[in-house]
């Protein structure tokens, strides 16, 4: 086969251009759609809890049991969501990276402490009722999940805001804690969605309101596993998204840690 | 803040290069481990439904039934898994793509036909046994993971086999369907996660054999739900890894028909 003409690169070059300004989305709009979306989330699964499940309490009893998903979506989904987008803002492109980068770090740990008080109230509400813990396949994902973000977070601190790694080992671990970051996010939406199949399985058992007959909070629970999908997808695109990266990610700031060694 | 100096920029190169040399894996050896990962899917998912579950049949009952885990991990997971890694594989990277676009658009028709016959085999379950269908998240997840699919395979086919689409169509579609290819295969694996996760509790209710005492097929079961996730997480890193993607993506001929249109 011919080699391409170099009018042929040419051509290619500036439908290049034309299909990526066709595809062209602006981030913040976009943030506002995806913020929106994560907000609706959390509404809905406090609304499912509140409305059908007999709301909150911490007397160990279903009651109880109702914090897990409401922290669970707005911890490992939503807050954890905001803080991997820290970096896709264009505010956060100039200027120094460590402001930044404490957003980002706090915004994980808040996510990661709603997530940890989201297993309490399940093993809370277990050990109340005398179930087992840990044996239904979406506790071993869920717990695994929860275990790789503890991973994630301590490397990510130790790596890049403590002083004492080297850069190479920054340069190392960066690509790792990106695709670890979109992993995570991914594997707590499919968290979620066999834990909500799976409640509603638990709870709508008897006459017309049997999970089977798709009464209205089957329809309103569905409908919210769904959205969190929709959210986790677009959050994870808007991740790839080259144009919306940080265009100086190399740059001598983005290794400045949170406390300078002594030189 | 100081602009980098010319000497800091060489050791940040100098950095960069040495740690992407610590993180070369190979391909093949790497796609040789996917391989026997996905054929232990495959036979822990046959396994399973033979063992524990009464094996196949074509009647109807509960033997019907277990086609359908059987086709959705060996279509929807692991034979679309080698679709999506075939761009991947060096030897397709020299001399005319079509053969492998052919392979690329054969193994994902492939996996196509085995995920319908899995959706027919517990929709004729259901119709047997008086169940209503589609009423599960799971069974909405799963079913819009299909109508991707669906989507997906057809709008492959047109722009890129068919003569008929223009080059800036190609180029606009792009991306689209290499970020749609990883979607759908984490969308499958969320499906088959929560699809095992509802059947265990169907399944396992009775005495000694109920889930939450873990009896060994819910052991079985849910390791192989976290070698499914495993699995899909591995395809989708290998496909995100720039060193593993085709160099030449924008060569003439990687928009090269399966029809040549007249000129």
């Amino acid at each position: 086969m011919a080699a391409p003409s170099e009018e042929e690169g040419a051509v290619g070059r500036r439908y290049h251009q034309r299909s990526t300004a066709m595809l062209d989305v602006p981030f913040l709009p976009f943030c506002a759609f995806l913020g929106t979306l994560g907000l609706l989330c959390v509404a809905m699964v406090g609304s499912w809890c509140q409305h059908w499940r007999g709301g909150f309490s911490l007397d160990g009893s279903s009651r109880t049991f109702n914090w897990h998903p409401v922290l669970m979506v707005t911890g490992l989904v939503v807050l954890y969501g905001a803080a991997a987008l820290v970096y896709r803002i264009p505010y956060t492109w100039s200027g120094p990276k460590l402001p930044w980068k404490v957003l980002h770090g706090s915004l994980a740990l808040g996510a990661f402490i709603l997530t940890v008080l989201g297993l309490l109230a399940v093993f809370y509400f277990h050990n109340s009722q005398g179930t087992p813990n840990m044996y239904s396949l979406h506790s071993w994902m869920g717990l695994g999940t929860v275990l790789l973000f503890s991973c994630q977070w301590a490397a990510g601190f130790g790596a890049f805001l403590l002083p004492w790694a080297p850069t190479w080992l920054r340069v190392l671990y960066k690509p790792i804690h990106v695709f670890f970051g979109s992993t995570i996010l991914l594997l707590s939406v499919a968290s979620c969605v066999s834990g909500i199949n799976e409640k509603l399985f638990f709870s709508l058992k008897n006459g017309t309101m049997q999970y089977k007959l798709l009464p209205a909070e089957a329809v309103f629970a569905n409908t919210l596993g769904l959205l969190i999908l929709i959210f986790g997808v677009l959050v994870v695109a808007a991740l790839a998204r080259p144009s919306w990266k940080r265009p100086d990610s190399d740059s001598p700031d983005s290794r400045q840690p949170l406390l300078a060694a002594e030189r």
